[in-house]
């Protein structure tokens, strides 16, 4: 297997964010093994495939730090509503119907819109993580799963010991598969006791694997775990020594100075979901601060039910602007930063940067082409800033997983799009009307 | 002349925001003559053309209520910047060389991106505006245009007096035009003399038009004006005698509950541009209150050069996140809520809504196909939720204009777009190079 990409401007995404005009990438085995100028590509190898980007932009894959890929199924099932009434009267009730059939078919419908608008690797938190792999696994994505992890007993697996045994059986399953890690997902603080907690981390570090939980999404979290345990939910994490560089700590709107001092000092990843943050009312997380203090942040989407889509070009947008108008600096968040959240920080989060994340020889071929010839897309001064200001998912030409091409010309290669939608369309019909998918 | 568009549904945006699931609309000579259900058309009347929606969303045309369409021309050109250095390095020198040409081609690439994203009408403030009404004419598009009028001298005109000539002479050419108004538009309190002010709103109150200004954008602004005039830039206004129903009031961000009332006792409609005002960092605008308070809000996106698109489902998407977390109240600025500012508000705005902003029979027959058949826009509980939270530019499928067809499967019947690109790309290197266009 050989595939030759060229004749578009590169954005390796490197650690000197090296941009190549007029580039080419070659693939093989599913490994890029050059990126460099279309000239000094060498001639004499012929490859299986070429592919001609048309000067679009040729660049890693997006990264989708946080979601809860199978929410699809929700997508606008109720929205302007207050966060409680959202949840226990619209959002639980459903949840409490859902099946293994829902959670698999929801979440092909989500790899599906993903891999249209250049997503390439999903972190995921949900019920029926087994059938999250396999859709992942199905349409040929990267992802790290994990099975949501709480004291009340789950849909999916009943009381909570068989909740880690769950998340052990998936770990075997899955050990030897090029795509998909299980990492260890307890809900949040206020769902978790210290005890599944500790439990959780500790598997975690054995394994070494991502603890990926929510923290501090609310002030109405903060206000409970303070109540609780008589400090904010990051010193609560911390104090019970669960924090370090596999923590993926999702949202984390609600910090201090000095509990932003903490997750720099434990390399705690933050996965930031702006857009559900602002839909949901949750509040703006200090991200201007992480960066300038060389906190790593990932960007996510959460899922649909909040957001309601899974684009992360239009994530990286709502990024770069909520920020500027929050900190009323028009400097916050630059557009190659949200672009590196999108992309390497996405990686580095997840504990995939030694393989994904940036176009450079060795690494896996995770690649994306943009589409740069269509009216809004016109001119371009700058690719950073044309991908974060301009750019829609739907510009994404070409999504490519592993060397193996998922999107081409918004057609997907491995998943039948009108089953898929058609299916998830049956199972709204009964959701709409109450009786579960 | 009769088109029927049918097996769609219906988002009427009338004053009862009717929704008609399985709907179809006729429209004959460019006028709607009947809108309802699928099964109530008549058969005896065969239309010369028939459109499938497909179960698609019919629904207006959108109205972008602020840009300065030729700014394309300046897309990504300087991002990330403090305001001032935005302006006085980079967009003030490369404006100064603007030509009418660039203009031409500048406005025909935004009126392609606007068509393709749906947008029917837009309202414009820019330099050789004339050049703007004949591209909006050659697209086919609905526009209100306005020469910017300030103290100083201008590129197109000279100095004021010509001016006023310039847009007398604008009138008297476009009277007739069924698509072009013109209007009268000053840039701001801060770069417009108390008399230039004056003269123009007496002009368009005569000729009965909209008089278009941009009005406390920013803090600076509203600090100068304090400083200049003793008060701030609405009760400057208001005092002048210049506010009315007539009044477009570009961006209206800092505004105090006082200058709310005088905005609601003059009937003056605000034209909101959210990701401007984020990515700018100029604030965000006490939406919520105006609506609250019976003012109309219309949407805009800015130009090109603070955006930096003209999708307006990108920009319904921000005004709806942005009010929610600005004000932590999810409620705020509901979905419906943005999809009339961007209708049926933005009509009102612009003096149009006896013609267009709803569809209704007797009114012209602007009017766009949303496209629900693919995995972003799948399951669809609610239409304005997926339109404001889901929808992109790109799943537009159908934009009519005064009952033409303008835009069909991303594909425009007016405007070879390849040479309209090309033409900008051209003038787009000079651009770069400081070289005008």
């Amino acid at each position: 297997m050989d595939l030759l990409i060229k004749n578009g401007m590169i954005l390796t995404m490197n650690a000197g964010l090296e941009v190549i005009e007029k580039g080419a990438v070659r693939v093989r085995d599913g490994i890029i093994i050059s990126v460099g100028k279309d000239d000094m590509e060498p001639s004499q190898e012929v490859p299986t495939r070429e592919i001609d980007a048309h000067g679009g932009i040729i660049m890693p894959g997006l990264i989708n730090s946080h979601t809860h890929a199978a929410m699809t199924l929700f997508r606008g099932l109720a929205d302007d509503l207050p966060l409680m009434e959202w949840l226990n009267d619209h959002i639980f009730p459903a949840e409490a119907k859902i099946t293994a059939d829902m959670v698999y078919r929801g979440t092909l419908l989500a790899c599906a819109e993903m891999l249209l608008s250049g997503t390439t690797c999903f972190c995921d938190m949900y019920l029926f993580e087994e059938e999250v792999a396999k859709a992942a696994s199905k349409a040929g994505m990267r992802a790290v799963v994990g099975e949501v992890l709480y004291d009340f007993p789950s849909p999916c697996y009943g009381p909570l010991d068989k909740g880690f045994e769950y998340v052990k059986t998936m770990m075997e399953k899955w050990k030897a598969h090029p795509l998909i890690t299980v990492a260890v997902e307890p809900h949040a603080t206020y769902t978790c006791a210290p005890e599944l907690l500790t439990r959780a981390a500790d598997m975690a570090r054995t394994r070494q694997v991502p603890l990926v939980i929510h923290v501090a999404e609310t002030r109405n979290e903060v206000k409970l775990i303070k109540e609780k345990y008589g400090k904010t939910p990051v010193n609560f994490l911390a104090d019970l020594g669960i924090l370090g560089p596999n923590v993926v700590a999702c949202h984390s709107v609600h910090l201090t100075p000095e509990e932003r001092a903490v997750y720099r000092k434990f390399d705690v990843k933050v996965a930031h979901c702006p857009e559900s943050n602002m839909k949901l009312a949750s509040g703006v997380a200090p991200v201007p601060e992480f960066l300038s203090e060389g906190i790593c942040v990932a960007l996510g989407t959460d899922g649909c039910a909040s957001n309601n889509d899974l684009d992360l070009f239009q994530e990286m947008d709502s990024a770069a602007k909520l920020h500027k108008v929050f900190s009323m600096n028009p400097e916050a968040v630059d557009a190659a930063s949200a672009v590196k959240m999108a992309t390497i920080n996405g990686a580095r989060a997840l504990g995939l940067d030694e393989s994904v994340g940036s176009l450079e020889p060795g690494k896996k071929a995770d690649i994306i082409v943009v589409d740069t010839r269509s009216p809004h897309m016109v001119p371009m001064y700058n690719p950073y800033s044309q991908l974060v200001y301009a750019a829609k998912g739907s510009d994404v030409m070409l999504s490519i997983v592993d060397g193996k091409v998922l999107m081409e010309n918004q057609a997907l290669t491995t998943l039948d799009v009108d089953q898929v939608m058609d299916d998830v369309l049956a199972m709204a019909k009964k959701i709409a009307a109450g009786d579960g998918g």
